[in-house]
């Protein structure tokens, strides 16, 4: 069945509407069960980040990509899916923050520094900072967990569960090999534009748009071909979608991004910008931009100065150039594949909004 | 079907040699991909992990919950539900050692510290070890991803998914709410005996007895009476295994165990033993105790006079006799059930085991 007649346009925001209310949902019973059995709340930490907002991108992927093959199936199957992948982008945020030790995530404390404030046993802020973590990790593994439970609620056939499980394990494999490429590049300051473009397009163009989009068509009965049409649209899109995140990670307005521009630079984030700027640099131009990079106390004004630096180095433009080269070929890929046209129509809308955002 | 004449007896060693092949061949194939997609190397190391061995308890008793309730249904599903049981364990057992910070487990370097010695950019020793924890992590998320896949490559029927996923979800969260009290504990000194049965309860007796038992019995079809006899066996059982184990932790050799005699102490882990031992000691010896406990860097000496204000208060004593009790309890529950005999006498010989034991 279709939720909508082909000629009509998919809503993304009314789209989104039916996910919500299935996390909520779900996370209201989690939270009511966990005080019912007298266990310490790791619940409500968990309901505060998911329900505080986010993009909700893979959700609404999922929806579309589900669409674009036909929307075959009960919409309730989907909703729980697109649910369960925005459960899931939880316990991998939650434990990225711990690994990269963020201290703020979409303008609030991120949950370990949350649990680290509440640690009132005996001892420094050291075994604070710690028991912060570990319960940060225990929140992340319940979100892991229960995101699996959240699919299987939303009583997926045999032959649904044939189709999307073997997409769900190589999406969630893809993202531990993708954090652990991320962790390894982290801090150098040389690591290749090779390795950058690596990074992102398992933590980014396969994760975010790919398998998403991926996950929606195989509950809709999809085969090979459509998945291989929509691979064709999403890794440009999505490495896209993350060349614009990098440039917001540096030149974006911290009061509509939710997160200071300095903590890429801090963080020595080992983005494709970064790579490139400092293989563009003069020699005395690098070092200065080294000497900056991954320096938790970077002040506003060194960060102003390498932000000059990129710039001079012309590496901001050239990033320019890639995000619109690969959104024509995400576009010129769309037009060519034979998907439902309001399914069209929303992913074009969803590629205009991922490359020219600035959030 | 079943794999054995009801009065021939459950060899418990070849029950689990087919589980030892599941669980080696799909890491082999893990590793092979892993090595073909030329991503770095997250796989050798869980390899290396789970096939380095342990009790496999969680497998033998999924196996031996089966053959109690009937063996009805596919072996190879039965294996693979049990291998799939111990892959979740190396997860749990990774983000603990993480989250203890722990430098061995069973005699070998712990994850983290295997991928912070490797780790060769640059940086201080801090910067290695938050790339080891971080390593560590996604091994972990890696291997409870992987258990869920090992799972469904069991072929479970949907009626068996059916019976056997919401357990499984229980379990899961119940593992990650047991390792919260245990950090809420740790390092207080200051637990009740209450406190930590309560983590035995939930981080031993049910993960590691009850749950394991009443999934390889749901996976042979059985109702809710079943389970609950499984539970009259197990939750006794359980907790005198744990008790055993934190006895072993502070009494036991070093060269049996494979960890050090002194890392219980060190960690200032928050047993039953340790709690009745403080509430048992004279003030002087309470005041004693508490400074060792906790203490990283205590020395053989001061562990062997904390040993010895342990034996003082009897706490030693109360504990094996708390042992005993919960041993008598479980074989008690045992020869009420409706099992088949081999299962029972199975389950009489994992019980003397659990409890008699010197590693």
């Amino acid at each position: 069945m279709t939720l909508l007649p082909a000629n009509e346009e998919l809503d993304l925001q009314l789209l989104k509407r039916p996910v919500e209310d299935v996390l909520a949902g779900f996370l209201a019973v989690k939270r009511a069960r966990n005080t019912a059995s007298r266990l310490p709340d790791l619940t409500t930490a968990l309901r505060d980040f998911v329900m505080a907002g986010g993009k909700r991108l893979r959700p609404v992927l999922t929806l579309v990509g589900w669409h674009a093959a036909g929307a075959h199936g009960a919409p309730s199957t989907v909703h729980h899916l697109a649910a369960s992948l925005e459960l899931f982008h939880a316990f991998a945020l939650i434990h990225d923050d711990v690994m990269d030790r963020s201290d703020t995530r979409r303008g609030q404390p991120t949950i370990h520094r949350t649990f680290a404030q509440q640690h009132t046993g005996p001892g420094t802020a050291h075994a604070a900072e710690r028991f912060g973590e570990g319960a940060a990790i225990l929140v992340g593994d319940l979100a892991l967990v229960w995101s699996d439970e959240l699919l299987h609620a939303g009583h997926p056939t045999p032959a649904q569960l044939d189709n999307v499980l073997p997409l769900l394990a190589e999406m969630r494999s893809e993202v531990a090999f993708g954090q652990f490429l991320d962790l390894e590049a982290g801090g150098t300051t040389h690591h290749s534009v090779e390795t950058a473009l690596n990074v992102i397009r398992y933590k980014t163009a396969k994760y975010t748009i790919e398998r998403p989009l991926h996950l929606g068509a195989a509950l809709a009965g999809a085969g090979h071909t459509t998945l291989e049409q929509l691979s064709a649209y999403a890794i440009p899109l999505g490495e896209a979608f993350q060349l614009r995140d990098d440039l917001l990670g540096v030149f974006g307005d911290p009061a509509t991004t939710g997160k200071p521009a300095l903590d890429d630079l801090r963080e020595g984030k080992a983005t494709v910008l970064i790579a490139l700027a400092l293989e563009r640099a003069h020699p005395a131009q690098a070092a200065t931009l080294r000497h900056y990079l991954g320096n938790p106390a970077l002040t506003e004004d060194q960060a102003h100065a390498a932000r000059r630096i990129i710039t001079a180095t012309g590496a901001d433009l050239f990033v320019e150039e890639m995000i619109t080269e690969r959104y024509e070929q995400a576009l010129f890929s769309l037009r060519r594949a034979p998907f439902a046209v309001p399914a069209v129509q929303a992913l074009s809308r969803l590629a205009d909004s991922a490359v020219r955002r600035h959030t």
